[in-house]
């Protein structure tokens, strides 16, 4: 089994990047990182991305608020940040506390510095197959490990496990458009692993340490793990049993050390991309 | 093979409509259908959307523009019509001639009478099974006949042809929702007789007569025809050749006769919510 490294895709996105950074006669893009108390997900999540969009060459702000801001104060402070001419890019990490309407938030968020794809109008540019609209990172991550590492989604039979709005949903658009033919399984699916085994592609997005086993893939499966969870031993792993699956698929993605990289770096993209749009350049994401 | 008939799953929606125009205290809901040109489909579908608006006993109205109107004179007669608080709901019939914007009259839609779904708020709420979208009325019917007919969509592997925004990708949100666990088939499907067979619930949504027949039907699977064609001999015929499935599956909705009906029905359905809305009570669809 070959084990499809995230640092490769990053590295070809990167190039991407520098080159959309490159056109931007001299502004730097500026991300601005929304956290809202101190989450240890946010917090890790946090550390990633800054590291990733200094390695890129890109600014990046936090804006940190205490865990317990009020609606009303978070949402004149959002606005702000919105608002301000110097932030290219927004990303928000959720999920919110419970006093912070994040419907509101997502509703408030401009669209063109939206670089994970939460205000409705990202959402229905993905749904409706509009390249000028951002999708959320880890959706578009899977779509990018596959294409850089040259593997075919036309025509192919793709099962996504776990319908969420943060990967499986947009993914399975993601993947119809690339003629990908898609499945989505969830909780409810009755022979999860019999309906696994069809997929040609398989990708796990459920959010439950290593629930794919070997029992779960079809020979020569190409198996994409989305998943970042903690083991029995604290140790961090994905939604795939990575050893179990060995002798099965053709070729996986490692946790850590697969999707994740390649997420910030496809935030780093949307970054750039948000920053050129600004100064009036073609905004195409994907 | 037991026949679904679109009449019953009408008339059980007629009750539905009933209930809800009556706690309007004296408003009677109102559709504005707009169109332009002659289109022999859209006056089909105008014509069928009149009689069940007046059949359910609500109001309905046309707006008829000539097929070479400019675009902005356009946008202009449907910002009027949009604004109109005498109108509670819209249908747009698409497509619009070509040098007229459809992505501008999206996005200018009130989604609150934007009783087909087109506007991308309601896409957006769809999408993330917010029900108080409303979906496309053609795939909301295909939901209706299932429920109509006690059809448990839940663990069911439900097979989607065709993945337009009108019925395919809406219709997989839907039917995601109820639990089912949906493969959304298209042209660039490889094994596609393969793939429907795998369909428990059979969704044929492609555009092309007589395309489904036995070969795509899994034994006893449940087989719902959208489709609207014209065959060789100038009939109306769906895209399922509806003899030849009788030995395989164990229901299926005739064309004519099946959800077209439905259809007109989930759109008097929105306009009695829009109603509704407007006078400032919940706005659930669905």
């Amino acid at each position: 089994m070959i084990t499809l490294k995230g640092s490769e895709v990053s590295a070809k996105i990167k190039e991407q990047v520098q080159e959309l950074a490159g056109s931007l006669e001299g502004t730097i893009p500026r991300l601005a990182i929304v956290r809202v108390g101190e989450r240890p997900d946010d917090l890790s999540y946090e550390r990633g991305a800054v590291k990733k969009m200094r390695a890129f060459g890109l600014e990046v702000q936090s804006c940190v608020f205490p865990q317990d801001i009020a609606n009303e104060e978070f949402k004149e402070r959002f606005r702000e940040i919105n608002d301000d001419p110097q932030i290219h890019g927004i990303l928000v990490l959720r999920p919110l506390p419970r006093q912070i309407c994040e419907k509101t938030i997502e509703e408030m968020i401009c669209p063109d510095k939206d670089v994970d794809g939460i205000s409705p109008v990202n959402i229905a540019k993905v749904f409706s197959g509009d390249p000028s609209g951002f999708a959320p990172c880890t959706a578009e991550a899977v779509v990018e490990v596959l294409k850089a590492n040259d593997i075919e989604m036309a025509g192919k039979r793709a099962v996504i496990v776990g319908r969420s709005m943060v990967v499986g949903k947009p993914l399975a658009m993601l993947l119809m458009k690339e003629n990908a033919t898609v499945t989505v399984c969830h909780t409810r699916t009755k022979d999860l692993s019999g309906t696994c085994r069809e997929g040609e592609i398989l990708v796990a997005a459920a959010g439950r340490a290593k629930m794919i086993n070997s029992d779960h893939v079809g020979p020569g499966a190409i198996v994409i793990d989305v998943g970042i969870n903690v083991d029995e031993n604290g140790k961090l792993c994905g939604d795939v049993d990575f050893d179990s699956i060995q002798e099965k698929a053709s070729m996986a993605t490692p946790v850590p050390g697969g999707v994740g990289a390649v997420t910030t770096a496809v935030l780093a993209k949307h970054l750039a991309q948000a920053a050129g749009y600004k100064q009036g350049g073609e905004h195409v994401s994907g």
